[in-house]
């Protein structure tokens, strides 16, 4: 990378942009904001915006992420960068994008003055196209967490910190969209390692209450799930 | 993403890095280029460059590698985006890292007016520190290559078309800095359908030639190796 010191002759911007999924009553969702005003007015769009000239890229995903839905203090990993030409009407903006697994119900959404509206969107039933190119990017992301959690742990960031086996088999199967065998799924993430028994029971029901589940290690590590 | 018409006002470059590796003599190397001028004269760089206007990312990274090595048809892989707050004493500068495996010898490297020299550098014996932010790029790369050959079939791209188990092994055991038991590996990579025996024989050597192998499948897929 060679550059001399005068100011850059070049005319692309950098954006960040979040990919918010969570899984609600066993649907992956998606968070969004509806645009206000701006050749977007009205489409719905992944939280994200310019990169400030001194401000590191993983700061400026939090930061936006938290000024556009109020969602703060999640781990964003960064996910892929779009290299904009088809995305931006007026101005080429490359995007670096990041994602995150939250809990349900473990975000408070704030609407701000900017926005028409910002909520969790069911991937199959969310308003489509997305502003940008943002489709792509959310194509990809969904990718990239179908493969992740099937070689890290990474689903311990979208599970409460104590779950039956049964949750956790549910937002597996949530994610990848297919059945799971519950007697193979319980032998694997047990022989893994994956998760341990945390020796208290889940409360309420009719039957013996199931046994509550942690993950053994709640920071990202490779594992081979499936 | 949101930006109007007028003309950004953000002063932050994009640039490419591309970090090519191969095993030679049983070495993990990295291509590198020495500056012949600008503030970093004499020290040696990965190869990069900005970004044109109209250019996308990934054509970028493979002119630039071609301009500045002769290098081409290489499969580049997006890595990471480096934010470059700290990398270049002039311009604030991010960086989208490529990477990719080439075979030995698989490459023909042409050296350019622009540079002093072009080669392949044993990581161990590399000259240090690289330029601009280039040692954080390469530690990034190295990290991945190894934790991408542990869970992928990355490692097709690295070897000729036809190759003995014992050179399979050596490549890996390079790469990952560690011996690897000769009876479990071979178990392992046939087991798993990586590789399979070609029906070929190697030639030369004293004893009964080694059986010639040959990877399943060589469009990139996930497989846990190790």
């Amino acid at each position: 990378m060679v550059t001399d010191h005068r100011r850059l002759r070049q005319n692309i911007g950098v954006a960040v942009d979040n990919c918010i999924f969570t899984v609600l009553e066993g649907c992956l969702q998606v968070l969004l904001i509806q645009m206000k005003r701006g050749p977007f007015e009205d489409r719905w769009a992944l939280p994200g915006g310019l990169v400030e000239d001194g401000e590191a890229l993983d700061a400026a995903a939090a930061r936006i992420l938290r000024e556009q839905t109020g969602v703060s203090h999640v781990y964003l990993e960064q996910l892929y960068t779009f290299d904009g030409r088809k995305r931006d009407p007026y101005n080429r903006v490359v995007s670096v994008a990041y994602f995150s697994l939250v809990p349900p119900g473990g975000v408070e959404l704030q609407t701000t003055e900017k926005y028409r509206a910002v909520r969790f969107w069911n991937l199959d039933r969310r308003p489509r196209p997305l502003a940008y190119d943002h489709e792509d990017i959310l194509t990809y992301a969904q990718k990239r967490l179908q493969s992740k959690v099937q070689y890290t742990n990474v689903m311990f960031s979208l599970l409460p910190s104590k779950f039956t086996l049964s949750e956790l088999q549910s937002a597996y199967e949530t994610v990848l969209k297919r059945s799971l065998d519950k007697r193979n799924f319980r032998k694997k993430v047990l022989s893994l390692g994956l998760v341990e028994a945390s020796g208290e029971r889940a409360t309420g029901g009719r039957h013996r209450p199931a046994m509550l589940y942690r993950f053994e290690n709640t920071q990202p590590e490779v594992v081979e799930v499936f």
